[in-house]
């Protein structure tokens, strides 16, 4: 059988944990690490596995039989528009989802329980226990509803928040979503907690700015609203960000992607109080699961058939 | 109607929210505070809800027609272990609960997530990725599965956590539960996360020792075991939980309870790497719902009618 073989790109990854991951799995296909270790890349048939790798990889490997996204995200392949029989697939598993949810949900607590206020007291070695919302007071708003979102909005209920979400179109979720411009500032006027796990496309370039974070809800019964972004960091203006927080337009913040990554240095958001920074860690995949599912999609197209889950790059999701 | 007036002796707690919360609701009914707040109490029937008030105010008004805890634990009630037929109330409440299950989750989370790895790195600014666990790799044992205890059990069990639990005697509570002293053992080899719910009873006192550490799995996915503490803390030996910090046995703790409150300011456990402190805040409830709940057994009483979940001392909870 004309087997396909694999091209790992896994750009700002160490690349060693995907090389062993593909090759315990995937038989006798030869798995080759781009940038090149040593040895051009020859079989007849491939497809490359791809995180934030650069355009090069798709010029000079220029016959893939179909590209996959390592992880959730595939804004990382917008070149590959102008290629519409290229079949572009990503990961999409129950695994990535709880750890989003697991994230989420992290995120959510951090902030409801005022856990930044116990941790500057706890530094300054005082006891100073402060009144406590219940979480059916808090009202968490998501923007973007896809599978990721959907499943955080759904295990947030359990805990008794109120949840609503934002999406391009409408949709049935099991929670309340608005639509369009007016939608948002709508949602926006009724959360206390802004989560936001929007897709990184051209319409969610700069979506949240200084407007979305006045517009939050001022009635709150634990002060200032909140934000989470576990999302794309380019759905966020910067710098309205930073100054929300500085004003107080916001009371706190748990942030895991940033429109530059890593974040620099010297960005005040380091050391900003009440915001906690994680680095794009909130659903990173294991190589197994990952794997897992690539080489299911590769066994298809070695069978004759399409990729399970099938990207759209002009939609962008 | 012959009605029941109540005396609030709400100990460390500020009164004032209590009073008000009473006085809201309780319609004719007269509303006391001890300490005395000017005035003797003069009424003829009344019962006594207290926190942690001492010893004196059940001295001083010894003839009250029950008495309630205005929060979960009874043990600062077991003065009146001696008078069996003093009806004892508790709080006993989904608020109170799910507020429990918020903070063990939270804890959990911080914990499994590594989130004070990425607070480290934060405070010294740098962008430093650590490899993740899956939930399903990190296996939960639990001191305790009552009401709380099974509730968190269930909970943790959605994000995907292996959970089991550790109580006096055999019970059903939706995952395994061992017994006995050798039951505790074996949960322990077993366990990545050890979370205390014990109730404080004379039997508890002190169970959680350096032994009891030592016993915690070493065959974790991410290193050394951690502990939550959100029951109470005089199940812990003090000094063994320090030291089990200090030398590595436990890799992180969530503490929220102490043998002595407020914990001393120069308590070492302040400023250990790892350990997250809250003042005794896991599951406070707000006091419109103690109030109610307090209120809706009050009635009963001048109903003729006995309290809806009365206590046993001599068990302890």
């Amino acid at each position: 059988m004309n087997t396909i073989d694999i091209v790992v790109a896994p750009g700002p990854w160490d690349p060693e944990p995907w090389r062993k991951a593909f090759e315990a799995r995937c038989g006798t296909r030869k798995v080759h690490l781009w940038p090149h270790d040593g040895e051009e890349v020859d079989s007849e048939r491939y497809v490359i596995c791809a995180w934030k790798a650069g355009e090069q990889v798709f010029e000079v490997l220029n016959r893939p039989e179909a590209v996959f996204s390592m992880g959730a995200g595939v804004d990382h392949l917008a070149c590959l528009a102008s290629q519409p029989n290229l079949p572009i697939g990503r990961i999409r598993d129950p695994d990535l989802t709880m750890r989003m949810v697991e994230y989420v949900t992290f995120a959510t607590l951090y902030l409801h329980r005022q856990i930044a206020h116990y941790q500057a007291e706890q530094a300054a070695g005082r006891w100073a226990p402060v009144t406590q919302a219940a979480a059916s007071d808090v009202r968490i708003g998501i923007l973007g509803v896809g599978v990721l979102g959907k499943a955080c909005g759904l295990f947030l209920q359990q805990l008794g928040f109120q949840v609503a979400g934002w999406a391009r179109s409408s949709t049935e979720v099991g929670f309340k979503v608005f639509n369009g411009r007016e939608g948002l500032v709508e949602l926006l006027q009724q959360t206390d907690i802004l989560v936001n796990l929007l897709p990184n496309t051209q319409e969610t370039h700069g979506v949240i700015d200084r407007q979305v974070f006045e517009n939050l809800s001022r009635s709150g019964k634990q002060g200032a609203p909140a934000f989470i972004n576990a999302g794309r960091g380019e759905a966020v203006i910067h710098a309205d960000l930073q100054a929300a927080l500085r004003e107080g337009t916001l009371s706190g913040a748990v942030l895991d992607v940033f429109g530059v990554e890593p974040l620099p240095s010297d960005d005040p958001l380091w050391s900003m109080p009440g915001v906690l920074l994680t680095p794009h860690v909130a659903a990173d995949s294991e190589p197994d699961v990952v794997v897992g599912q690539i080489l299911h999609d590769v066994f298809r197209l070695e069978a004759g058939q399409p990729l399970e889950h099938p990207v759209d790059l002009g939609r962008g999701y």
